[in-house]
C-alpha cells in the first residue's frame, strides 16, 4: 500500500475513533499497559538489537543513552498511561451552552483535532508517550520515530496497536513511518493529516515549517533569558543562573543568554564566575568583559543556542533595555527577572512576549510535568492554539452544536424573530 | 519609509499595547466613536467620491452596495463599538493558577496574539469593526481594504488611528496598506505579522494560504450540506434548506449540496420543488431526476461551491453514507441534519467533521452576532486555535507566569524538592 494511502485510512478511521466513549479509549489504555508489560522480553530483545547496532555505528554517547529502553523506561511509560486513565476525558466538554432563542440553542463542545502526525527523535519512550496521548484525546496518530530506534519502535508500535484495537478502536487509528524518505511525503498530506508536531533539532523543525501548509506545532528555537534586576539578590541569582544553564544544557529552556543591570552587575557577575568553577564559558560585552575577564562575545552570541556550557552575558542600563533584547532576540520561550522588586517582576512579565515569563525561579522549569499537566507532545512557542508545554489540551479543538426546531435566518432577519440571548 | 518598516513599528508598539489596562484601551473605543460620529460629514464625502469612482468603473452592483457607507452604517459601526467597550476585558484573565511547591505558582493569564493582519473586501465598515476588535484585544493590526474604498478607508483609518493615540494607545499600533503590490510583501513579514485573516474569495485565501508561512486564519470555501433523515418533518425540511440555500446566496453558510435519505425523498422533494417555485435550479443524481425532473448533476458538483441560486441534491441509502460524504466533500464549515430522530441528530453532530454541525435549523445561523459572540472577524474552519466565528476570544493568546523565590530544577531532580500540585 502506498503511504498516502495509509494516511488516508487514519483519516478515515480518525473519524470513527472521534466518536468513541472515554471509557473505550480508557480501556485501550489499560490494555496497552497490559501488553507492555506482558511483551517486555519482546520489547527489551529488539531495543538490545538497536543498541548493538548503534554501538556498530558508533553512534555518540548521549543517544546510546536515549535510545535504551530498559525496565526504568518502561515503568515510566506504564505509569505514565496509568496517569492518563485518571485524567477527565478531554473529550465532549462542553464549553458554552447558550440559548439563543426559545428552541435554539448554542453548545461548544470539545473535539479531537483529527490527524497529528509527530516526527520524533531516538526516545523509544516518547513513541508510548505520544501513542497514548492521541488514545486518550481520540486523535488518529501517524508517528515517524528516529532509525536508530527501528527495531524497538516496531514492537512497541504493534503492541500498542493490537492492545488498542482490541478494547475497540478502529484498526487503522494509528501508523508508523519507519523510512527517512516517508517524511516529505507527510508533509503533502495537508488534506489527511492536521497537525504536525516535529521535535528535534532547530533545523529540522525549521525544514518542517517551511517545507508544509500542514499546520505545525513546536519550537525551531530556545533562545532562554535570565535578567538579573538592579534589585535583585545575590543569593537568588547564582543558583539560577547556574541551574537555567547548567542542569541540562541540551534542552530548549536552558538559558543562553544572561542579562544583567548595571548596578547589579559587580555583586552578581564575580560570584556567578566564582561558582560556576570554570565549568560554564562566559562571553560577555565590554563591562563584563573589565569585570570578569571572560571571552569577549559578538554580536552572533545574540542569537545563538549553544545548548552548551556557554553563557552569552551582557550588561543593560535599565530594565526596559533587557526587555527590549529579549523581545527582539529571544525566541517567546521562556525568560526569567531576578528582583526582589515585585513591581519590576509584574511588569517584566506583562512585557515579555514569551510563553513563560519568569520570576525568581530556574527557566528549565519549563515543562509539561513540572506543570503538572501529566505527559507532553511538545513545547509551543506558536502563539496560535497552545503555547508553552502542550499537554492533552492542546490536543483536542472544538465545534458548536446548533439544536433547533425549524428555525430559519430569514425569519429573524425580516424581524418575525428576535434574538433572545441566554447563557444557560 | 519602506512597507517593511512599517510594519515593523507595528510590532514594536504591539509590545506596548500588550500591557496597557482595559481602562485606556475601552477609553481608545469611545474617543473612536465620538470622532466617527463627528467627522461623519468628512467620511460621507470621501465615500461619495469613492461611489462616483466605482459609477464610472461601472463596478457591479453588489460591489457597490457595500461600498457605500451611510448613515444607518455608521451608526452601527458605533454601535458596535459601544458593544464592545461593554465586554469583558479580553485581556489578563487568569485561566489557571496551580502552586507546583511551596512559594512556586503557575499562573495561566491572557494575552493579545501581536500582530494581526487582515486583508478585507470592498466594505469599509468592516475596517471599523476590526479595528475596534484589535483595539479592544489590545493587537496591532494591519488592515488592508478594497482599492474601490480607497478614499473611504484612509478617512476612517486616520481618525481611528488619531482617536485612538490621543486616548493613550501607541503611535504606530496600527497601518494601513493601499496598495495590492504590499500584500506580497506583508506575507513575507513573518517575524513581524503573528496571524493573517484574509476575507476575500476562495482562490484570493487559498493564494495568501499558499504564500505565507505566517499563520493563516479564515475559510477558503464553504461548502454546507443539509442533510434530510428518514424521520424528517417535511414541514421543517422545506424552509429549512430554502433558507439555508437563498437567504443570502453570496455567504459562505449558505448551503450548496442537498443530501436526503430514500425514505424522505418522496415526501420532500416535490414539495421542495414547489416551494421554490423556480427560483432555484436543482442538479440532481439518477434518482432525484427521476423524483423531480430536474438537471442532472455530475461528479464536479459535489465539490463546487455555487455561491448562487443553485442546490446539487444527492439520494443516499443511509445516514452513513450522508456523513462520509460531508466529511469527504464538505470544508468543515457548517451542516445540518433535518431528522425528529434526536438520536441520530445527535450521532450526526458527534461524527460530522465541521465547525458547525446543525440540528433542524438554517446553515445561515453560522454567524457571530446569530452565535450572540458580537462582532466577528471571519469564520474558520481550521482547526487550531479557533473554530467557527472568531470574535474577541480568537484574537488572544496565553502565556504562562511563574513566580517562585529561588527555586532550581537540579532540586527537584535529585529529590531534595518534591513537587506538591495544588491548583488555587
Amino acid at each position: 500500500m502506498e503511504l498516502k494511502d495509509s494516511i488516508h485510512k487514519v483519516k478515515e478511521d480518525s473519524l470513527k475513533l472521534a466518536s468513541l466513549d472515554g471509557e473505550i479509549r480508557n480501556r485501550a489504555l489499560e490494555m496497552v499497559c497490559h501488553a507492555l508489560r506482558s511483551e517486555a522480553p519482546a520489547i527489551f530483545k529488539a531495543n538490545e538489537s538497536d543498541l548493538a547496532k548503534a554501538e556498530k555505528d558508533r553512534l555518540p554517547e548521549p543517544i546510546v543513552k536515549r535510545l535504551r529502553f530498559d525496565e526504568s523506561k518502561l515503568s515510566d511509560c506504564i505509569a505514565g498511561a496509568r496517569d492518563l486513565i485518571k485524567m477527565d476525558d478531554p473529550l465532549f466538554k462542553v464549553l458554552l451552552k447558550r440559548q439563543l432563542d426559545d428552541g435554539l440553542s448554542l453548545t461548544r463542545i470539545t473535539c479531537p483535532i483529527g490527524v497529528i502526525g509527530v516526527i520524533f527523535e531516538s526516545r523509544p519512550d516518547a513513541l508510548v508517550q505520544i501513542a497514548c496521548l492521541c488514545i486518550k484525546s481520540g486523535n488518529g496518530i501517524i508517528l515517524k520515530g528516529g532509525s536508530e530506534a527501528k527495531a524497538t519502535n516496531r514492537v512497541l508500535f504493534d503492541l500498542i496497536r493490537k492492545a488498542a484495537c482490541e478494547a475497540g478502536l478502529p484498526e487503522n487509528f494509528a501508523a508508523l513511518l519507519e523510512e527517512r524518505e516517508q517524511i516529505d511525503q507527510l508533509l503533502k498530506c495537508e488534506n489527511d493529516v492536521d497537525l504536525l508536531i516535529p521535535r528535534g533539532s532547530n533545523s529540522f523543525v525549521k525544514y518542517i515549517m517551511d517545507n508544509t501548509t500542514i499546520p505545525v506545532m513546536g519550537h525551531a528555537d530556545g533562545i532562554c533569558h535570565v535578567y538579573v534586576d538592579g534589585d535583585a539578590d545575590p543569593e537568588k541569582a547564582v543558583p539560577i543562573i547556574i541551574d537555567s544553564k547548567t542542569q541540562y544544557v541540551a534542552a530548549c529552556n536552558a538559558a543562553e543568554t544572561l542579562l544583567v543591570h548595571k548596578d547589579a552587575a559587580e555583586k552578581v557577575l564575580p560570584k556567578l564566575a566564582e561558582a560556576a568553577g570554570g565549568k560554564i564559558t562566559f562571553r560577555g560585552d565590554e563591562r563584563t568583559v573589565s569585570i570578569i575577564g571572560c571571552e569577549r562575545a559578538n554580536e552572533a552570541d545574540d542569537s545563538t543556542e549553544y545548548l552548551d556550557y556557554i553563557l552569552s552575558v551582557r550588561i543593560v542600563d535599565s530594565m526596559d533595555e533587557a526587555i527590549d533584547h529579549i523581545n527582539r532576540f529571544g525566541s517567546h520561550h521562556t525568560d526569567c527577572i531576578i528582583t526582589e522588586n515585585v513591581d519590576e517582576a509584574e511588569e517584566f512579565m506583562r512585557r515579555v512576549d514569551s510563553a513563560g515569563v519568569y520570576h525568581n525561579c530556574s527557566t528549565r522549569f519549563a515543562d509539561g510535568f513540572r506543570y503538572g499537566f501529566g505527559a507532553e507532545v511538545g513545547i509551543s512557542t506558536g502563539k496560535l492554539h497552545a503555547r508553552g508545554p502542550v499537554g492533552l489540551e492542546g490536543l483536542v479543538t472544538y465545534k458548536y452544536q446548533l439544536r433547533g426546531s425549524g428555525q430559519i435566518v430569514a425569519d429573524y432577519a425580516a424581524g418575525r424573530s428576535v434574538f433572545d440571548f441566554k447563557d444557560l
